[in-house]
């Protein structure tokens, strides 16, 4: 049997990966992955839905064991992507994917090579601009940083796989579907069949 | 501005890789390649419509000066086709599509490395067999050849990129025009874009 694939997305924040990634979680049955995290559990969530919560000890033992595919800290608490259940999926056939940061891809390329990344962009960057503005919680400065970030994040184009402009948000989804779908089509995804069919193994 | 993709569907006989070409060309505008022949015009037939027809002469001439992508001999006859016109449409950016035999696959990729060449295949070879039987032209030592011949495609897929399972050909016409639109959106093949982008060109 093939292998599920490992998909990230990734890109400036207001390009829309968020909304792409739900969609496409939502109309291809991919898995998610779910997150460990050392931030305690707010009213109504879940063990093992919304994340794993673990102690800072807990965590760092993780750490040690290499058992993340990429790990953050944000505002004192940790946030990572566990292995283990990622690694069981694909096993068995299942696609996963994952919307992480610039520091996650690099993290997940470097632990997984097989994993396609896909950076989704606006068209440009006056579009993304107009959209954080839009937005009408970015101060000017914090308008500044985010563009800056942006421009450093697409400079990173060559860790990526491939590149999605959010010109359309439909059209996008469709994209990383088809993208999901050429690559499973791949000859390197396909091996186990094809030689099975040349009654190699 | 972009440049377009070459993409290069081959298979076993029987496998419907003609069918797809077809409707893939019909529903994408993708350009197709007419093909040089040394063979003689049939009524009806169109210069620079269905053929370019040349005297062998002309062929040989051609071949010598490195014009073809690929070129094969049928029948006493050669079929060939031309670099130039395929280049141009690539630099226009219009995307390519042929149909070729595995020799021609071959002889692509080392003139155009760049080219993505997709393996159609049927779901395993009782039905590419059962498939060539229902076309009840085919004497079963002719069938043997055809299942040998099959096989020996199948196992160049190192050759390929993709591979497309012709088992319901909806599925197999949309896998193609999937791939071809995830190929368009991987970073190389967006450099130019990318880099403008970012200022740097």
């Amino acid at each position: 049997m093939n292998k599920g694939l490992l998909v990230v997305i990734s890109g400036p924040s207001g390009a829309g990966k968020g909304t792409i990634y739900s969609k496409v979680i939502e109309r291809t049955g991919m898995k998610r992955s779910v997150s460990v995290t050392t931030r305690k559990p707010r009213p109504g969530e879940v063990e093992g839905v919304n994340y794993f919560f673990r102690t800072e000890e807990q965590y760092q033992q993780m750490i040690a064991e290499d058992a993340f595919l990429e790990t953050a800290a944000v505002y004192h608490n940790y946030y990572g992507t566990p292995k283990a259940p990622v690694f069981e999926n694909l096993e068995k056939g299942f696609d996963v994917l994952f919307e992480v940061d610039i520091h996650g891809v690099k993290s997940i390329k470097k632990k997984y090579p097989e994993a396609v990344a896909i950076f989704v962009m606006t068209p440009d960057f006056e579009t993304l601009s107009d959209r954080l503005r839009g937005r009408g919680t970015e101060s000017e400065d914090s308008l500044k940083i985010r563009l800056g970030a942006a421009k450093r994040e697409l400079g990173s184009y060559e860790m990526f796989d491939y590149i999605v402009f959010n010109d359309e948000v439909e059209r996008a989804i469709q994209d990383v579907i088809d993208i999901v779908n050429a690559e499973k089509r791949r000859i390197k995804n396909n091996l186990p069949q094809i030689k099975h069919l040349l009654g190699k193994e």
